[in-house]
């Protein structure tokens, strides 16, 4: 299956790639960047993190300026309007500020969503450290780097592969309740610390799901669109459909396969 | 400060640096590779795994051989006679075998370390993806690639990042009763599913704390003298000293700074 586009698919490939090499070449030189706390000691910024989100807030203005970019950083972290903001960009610049600053193969990525009328049409995440970028457009497929991914077939959650994440430290005690079913029957258990790194590995097979009680949408929007092209499902922790702007933040994604028994004992 | 060795110890770094290449390229066409389940369908055995374990086999037995060889494959996961077998080397060819099998920015190592009377003299561990290598001697230090490592400073449990990792199924239970506490309190939580690169993280400072409730003797005899010679601390569960052929199964390998605080809110 060759790789299908358009022009904004065509926008966010030229901008990762582009944006990749920057992010590489910091990370080699990171314990030169500036690190700021957001309140939280593990809520983590970096002067990479802005850079990253200024160009992408740049490029846009001149290629689409009448288009929306909602983003992690610098205010722009909020709910567009669905009747007055029809083409909305999604934007985390760097999902994994942590993993960036510390870790011995760490993971972390741009991700960049482009939204009409509230439905994603086409994403893009891209890893720096491996030069690595997915890609999907809706109902065209998904990619990395041209090749098309899939989800694994594995069926059973003791054999599934799972990637949890243990939230900021107020959401814990939740997290540990509503998951300590799955954490008890899940074949294997990791826990990567980017949202990216775990929606894309369902997205390509190499784990089946990824469980998260607090995300924000600009962690899974690109994400999302990947997994679900390479045939995988996503869904809010009832099994209602996932919305990138519903005010919601629970989230499972999965190769489908293992969806239903991951539901079944995620606690309420 | 410049590396210090002894020969055992170049043994060691020669072995390590000279086989990294070819796991390296295993992993490159891990689709090829053969993987055999060992029982749990989460442990894994791979054809490299058997070959790096015949590989170290071979060469100690016509360097050094009248040592005793104990490693996780082949029958050889025994505890040695302290009485009789004054020399022992503790191999384990792949800790991480699942991770070589899958994942995206996968961490994996060979663990080799050197023991005379008991007590571990030397230690190595090679991440082969990376093309790097942990050495240590004991009173001598540690390296990464020839670089003296160290420990991080952090003191507080809720501003460090722990790596756990949740074990076999069978014993999960277990795990998330005595570790809940942790998993609550830790500033992040991390699961590589790999021994060697969560105690590894802690001796060059990316992490504070590893945690483990059933480790087997191949799986951290390495790093654990490589994280001491870091600065590190190493004990089993209950603050008692971490010995390599005791019979008992916790670990707890930390900065030293945070490793109270890890002890006491550690279920018993």
């Amino acid at each position: 299956m060759k790789q299908q586009t358009c022009g904004e698919l065509d926008f966010i490939e030229r901008f990762l790639r582009r944006t990749s090499g920057y992010v590489a070449e910091k990370w080699e030189s990171r314990h030169l960047v500036t690190v700021a706390s957001k309140g939280d000691p593990a809520d983590l910024l970096t002067e990479v993190d802005l850079t990253v989100q200024k160009r992408f807030a740049d490029l846009l203005s001149q290629t689409y300026p009448h288009d929306v970019l909602v983003a992690e950083e610098n205010g722009l972290d909020r709910v567009p309007d669905p009747s007055a903001e029809r083409r909305v960009w999604v934007v985390d610049p760097i999902d994994g500020t942590y993993n960036f600053v510390r870790g011995m193969r760490p993971i972390f990525g741009i991700s960049i969503a482009f939204l009409e009328n509230g439905e994603t049409r086409c994403a893009g995440v891209a890893f720096p450290l491996d030069n690595c970028c997915y890609l999907a457009l809706r109902g065209g497929g998904a990619w990395c780097d041209g090749r098309p991914i899939r989800v694994s077939d594995i069926k059973k959650l003791n054999e599934a592969c799972v990637e949890i994440d243990f939230s900021v430290m107020e959401d814990r005690r939740m997290f540990m309740e509503r998951a300590s079913d799955i954490m008890l029957r899940a074949g294997q258990i990791r826990c990567c610390g980017a949202a990216v790194g775990g929606i894309c590995q369902v997205a390509s097979g190499e784990s089946e799901a990824y469980l998260h009680m607090t995300l924000h949408p600009w962690d899974y929007a690109a994400a999302q669109l990947i997994a679900e092209e390479a045939g995988g499902m996503a869904t809010r922790l009832d099994g209602s459909p996932l919305r990138v702007f519903d005010g919601r933040q629970g989230v499972l994604i999965s190769n489908g396969a293992v969806h239903r028994e991951i539901l079944s004992v995620i606690r309420p």
